[in-house]
């Protein structure tokens, strides 16, 4: 059975869940504490992040887009990067967007400091970080909307990768009750319909102990 | 004509510079002072970075890896990122190395501190971030040394994309002269052949006003 090696909050591995979920790929899952650096998973992979995913003939696949590269070359019947070179120009952009930019701007000051500096136990959060997270995620929502308003998904008009990359990241921010949607009705309009993709149910099913998600992360209908 | 905007010593840039040399494929630049936010170039690419590259047709492809697949999709005559799944996993995982890991550990530190910020004029370079980049190299640098002495390149037994997203970084710092080649012999035997390729030159002919390069940057025989 192919193996997905993650962490459940991080949204590059939850990028790959929904992905595997959307081609109907079975799968299981091993948590990877990336901070015990385990000899075994560093041989796998020397940059020692998630996702790693390895494939039932052995082939060992790191980094969340090498991995979406490949489910999309290798299960092409499901398509989730677009069929002419424009779609699939305009899917990766939006995917680079949320994987660097919201990441740099977002997702690093309020999941990084608030989770991961816990389990790392390193450093203290620091709350200029965070202050400066919650800043920019309200522009982020602003271009969600922005997009949301002129297609139907996020970077044309069919379900994409972009989708599924921004979702990730909203996901993880969302369990930890970070995204200000009362302010932003069409971002909210956008995620609800991805949120009830069956794709996404083992994600709502996820439970950091210690750390359980606002009343909200579950709910459909929020 | 295809156009590339670009910035001369961004190694993302570089990287695609020699992917369309090795291609064959022939390209204008454009150099796009990102700074200055120019809002030409922010409606073609919102997060206002290079590289971007517009093709004949008026598609309009933004990052850099992006652009790599586009162009390997298109042109696949000269293969860049592999045939089988588990050389194009490989390939992929050290572009994400270099792309991610030694951009924020060396790259940022070196490049963006000493460079990047006479430009932006934003804040002093930090001394601190100079003095981590200096450290980080030589780590990189012996990963470098290891892989080749196990493999003819760096992915594998042919030149790939791998070695290219590498040396895209690699002759930035060059470039800076901040590259201690005297004690890292086995990087040095991989570089020396990469940098003899003709995709390599016109990256060897680049003067940036007012900081020269060292004596041996644009050295064959370093």
């Amino acid at each position: 059975m192919r193996i997905l090696h993650h962490l459940p909050l991080s949204p590059f591995c939850r990028k790959v869940r929904i992905v595997l979920g959307e081609k109907r790929l079975e799968f299981e899952m091993k948590v990877e504490k990336t901070w015990e650096r385990s000899p075994a998973f560093l041989a796998m992979n020397p940059a020692g992040t998630v996702p790693v995913l390895v494939e039932d003939d052995g082939t060992v696949i790191c980094h969340s887009q090498a991995i979406c590269e490949h489910l999309e070359r290798e299960y092409p019947e499901v398509n989730l990067i677009g069929e002419s070179s424009a779609e699939r120009a305009e899917v990766r952009r939006i995917v680079a967007w949320f994987d660097e930019k919201f990441a740099r701007e977002v997702t690093d000051n309020l999941y990084r400091e608030k989770m991961m500096k816990r389990f790392l136990a390193t450093a203290e959060p620091n709350s200029h970080a965070i202050r400066a997270g919650y800043q920019n995620i309200r522009y982020h929502l602003d271009y969600i909307g922005w997009l949301a308003e002129r297609r139907k998904f996020l970077a044309g008009e069919r379900f994409s990768l972009a989708d599924i990359a921004a979702a990730a990241h909203i996901c993880t921010l969302d369990y930890l009750g970070d995204v200000p949607w009362e302010a932003y009705p069409r971002a909210h309009e956008w995620y609800a319909p991805i949120k009830s993709r069956p794709s996404f149910r083992p994600l709502l099913a996820d439970h950091v102990p210690g750390s359980p998600p606002p009343a909200h992360y579950a709910d459909l209908d929020f």
